[in-house]
């Protein structure tokens, strides 16, 4: 590999491989970062912040501790883009709305520190939707900037689709991480609710948010959760210390058997669009006795709605301060979000949330006999226009039930645009779904389409 | 002491020790305990559940495993009531409604099996009010039975306090094992949210049940925490496996200096009888340099309204199916409490939520200065007449709070009848709380009132 044209392009994994053996230093990595920035940004508009100078300083200070023979961590100088939901110390995190202009948290996200304890280069804040929510931010799809690039974590998506960063944060309260990496073209995972820690970043629904991460290959996916899972005191739901997830090595183990897939059409197969039937139905055909199709029952409906209940709920007290002290600086649609939130009672929020336990214990039967779930990671291929960031129908079950979900970039719509397939795994088994995530990659020969590679 | 007569008067602690020693059998306990129940239950009717020959074939076993050579437990034949909304596998659990009628649980709740696991003789299920909310049971107050015993673990109250048992398990959502302990004359302790499990214990509201004991001296409190505390899996609230908690070796250690109380009057203070009001002055006035008063701001009476919105609020989703399906089997109170429960918006509910911490934050802070808060446990003794049990009012805050509060059974007011005293200690710091306690009761020379010891 001449891995001196277009260093931008390298995989976290090579790139960190490549600066620790020396072959490129951190500021070289990061000006190709940069230069692709400033090449593709007029157009995609993913950075909601970016200040070369402060990345450039962070990048020669990078060097310099590893000149020093110091010992260098798993991601020394790997640049990371970090959804603007997502405390920064040293950059301002503004929330995608007026709102919050000029918010300058005084500390790192808990996310965010072990990235840097890690050796990360933090290189700047990627655009979110209005509150991580579903007005759309300036970012379009790196694709086709006519097509939206899909939300929440709507610059993220696109930063690490069209080669501007190895490796980003995104934040799914619905679909927030895998309906962008699905549009956009790049893996997106959403690890076990309780897997990673929340402290820092903004609140939406305590009981749906689940931190995420966008990369150009599985391995990179694993090299950058083992270095931020884990138990964090600041966050209940991440439970209990435990030992490091091996994530790396699991990943890069052949699984002792061919996994088995249950196909999903889940009962909203009736909004996938034409190319998505048509290209799940190769994808079948082609993983033949591997996979087998697997039927949710309708009333597995009704869990939107839980989590409708959820959310709205919980945004409506997350957010009651930006209602009433600045609601007419918030969209149409979130404003009403808000105020149905508000009118939720407390019986209703309590009969969803008392539903979550068993509805996953449930799914989890499915992978008594499946190695993971396959299933649509959106409707179809990123929608013309950017007024909506699409339908996250088909990750809310998911997402409700906290399981670990991926998105694959294997497949194209006729549009040429990426067509995500979703891969859905028991909770807690996270870098096992990752493993088997990988087979089915070389299973389908597939590499992630890159936009605006040269 | 002659441990011959009136065994039933005996010490969890002295009746543990003598069955351990072989100088009493358990079935002699056992024995002496029924007789005083034969005796003294027409009148008081503090059990929902008790049968002679079940507690006789217990007794026998229990002697006959020691008698083998078999190694006991600390609570070895020790007879413990439990309430009855505390599941046993063995008795109905019936919850103080009729609509439970019948109800024979498969197992016991986490807090019975650890009892016997102790080797504890569990007797029976002692009397509760109406699914643990206020519609009396048929409970008296020992000491008249024209007075209410208080609620809503009334039996465990009375038959602690008149000697038909010397250990007995409640539950306070908000002043249910304080209150029922001030009217009867026991210590009543209900330690921090999370100490005890609630598994197996009928939920009223999740984010304020929590299990108490009774017992008539401090050492019999510690002996019987020490057993039931800890870690339980099927009890979220449980949080994570934690050392043992050696409450007996803390309690029977004299505190390294004369510890300092907080009177606090709170802000309920106006609530406070004309006998209460000179009581705690005597008090006061008795531990002179060792108390101060300290004043809670006028805002704190809004934590009731807090408290009444969380417990309202779950109590409705707890009984929905009592309400759907027998609501005229209700008691119309509790029926309104329901109802009122269900009209609680998930935001109001959120809100009240969120306060709770940074109440307690708030509150920790007289810890700073002092070693326990002095209060009420009731605006004043047992009020004459069955309908009521009696005001909660000053057990709401510090339930509210989940912090360690212990009844102390040392004063009597004009007509003669208890008078309890509260200590209010800092959350996770239960047995030093105990040890405080034990000064404190040594300090003012007393013992808890015995009801109907001849």
């Amino acid at each position: 590999m001449d891995i001196s044209r277009h260093l931008n392009w390298l995989s976290a994994c090579d790139a960190a491989r490549a600066i620790r053996d020396g072959q490129v230093s951190v500021v070289d990595f990061a000006e190709a970062c940069l230069a692709r920035i400033r090449e593709a940004e007029p157009t995609v508009q993913a950075w909601a912040f970016i200040d070369p100078e402060h990345v450039l300083a962070q990048a020669r200070a990078l060097d310099d501790y590893r000149k020093a023979g110091n010992p260098t961590g798993p991601l020394h100088g790997v640049p990371v883009g970090i959804k603007d939901i997502i405390d920064t110390g040293d950059m301002p995190t503004e929330d995608g709305t007026v709102l919050h202009a000029g918010r300058t948290p005084a500390a790192d996200a808990t996310v965010v520190a072990r990235l840097r304890a890690a050796g990360a280069l933090i290189i700047g804040k990627t655009v979110t939707t209005e509150l991580a929510t579903y007005a759309p931010g300036k970012t379009r799809n790196p694709h086709n900037p006519d097509h939206t690039p899909g939300g929440s974590s709507s610059g993220s998506a696109a930063a690490v689709a069209c080669g501007m960063v190895p490796l980003a944060l995104g934040t799914q309260t619905n679909g927030s991480v895998l309906r962008p990496a699905a549009y956009c073209g790049t893996y997106g995972f959403k690890p076990t609710f309780g897997l990673v820690s929340r402290h820092g970043v903004l609140r939406q629904s305590a009981t749906l948010d689940q931190v995420g991460v966008f990369a150009r290959t599985i391995e990179d996916v694993a090299l950058i959760c083992e270095q931020i899972a884990g138990h964090d005191a600041q966050d209940p739901a991440t439970g209990v210390p435990r030992a490091r997830i091996p994530f790396t090595d699991v990943v890069l183990r052949e699984p002792p058997m061919p996994p088995r897939f249950a196909f999903v059409k889940t009962p909203m197969w009736d909004q996938a669009e034409a190319d998505t039937r048509e290209a799940f139905g190769e994808l079948v055909t082609h993983l033949a006795d591997r996979v087998e199709e697997f039927t949710l029952p309708e009333s597995a409906l009704v869990a939107l709605d839980w989590h409708r209940t959820i959310m709205e709920a919980e945004m409506a007290s997350s957010y009651a301060a930006e209602y009433e002290r600045g609601r007419d600086k918030l969209s149409e649609s979130l404003r009403g979000q808000l105020e149905r939130g508000r009118r939720i009672t407390a019986f209703d929020y309590q009969a969803a949330l008392a539903r979550v336990r068993p509805m996953v214990e449930g799914l989890h039967q499915i992978f008594d006999r499946y190695d993971a779930i396959l299933t649509p990671s959106a409707a179809g291929t990123a929608s013309r226009g950017l007024e909506s960031t699409g339908n996250p129908a088909f990750c809310t079950l998911w997402t409700l039930a906290g399981m670990p979900a991926l998105n694959l970039p294997i497949m194209k719509g006729d549009n040429g645009l990426p067509l995500g397939a979703q891969l859905v795994g028991p909770r807690g088994d996270d870098a096992r779904l990752l493993r088997t995530a990988r087979w089915l990659t070389r299973a389908t020969n597939s590499e992630a389409p890159s936009a605006g590679s040269t």
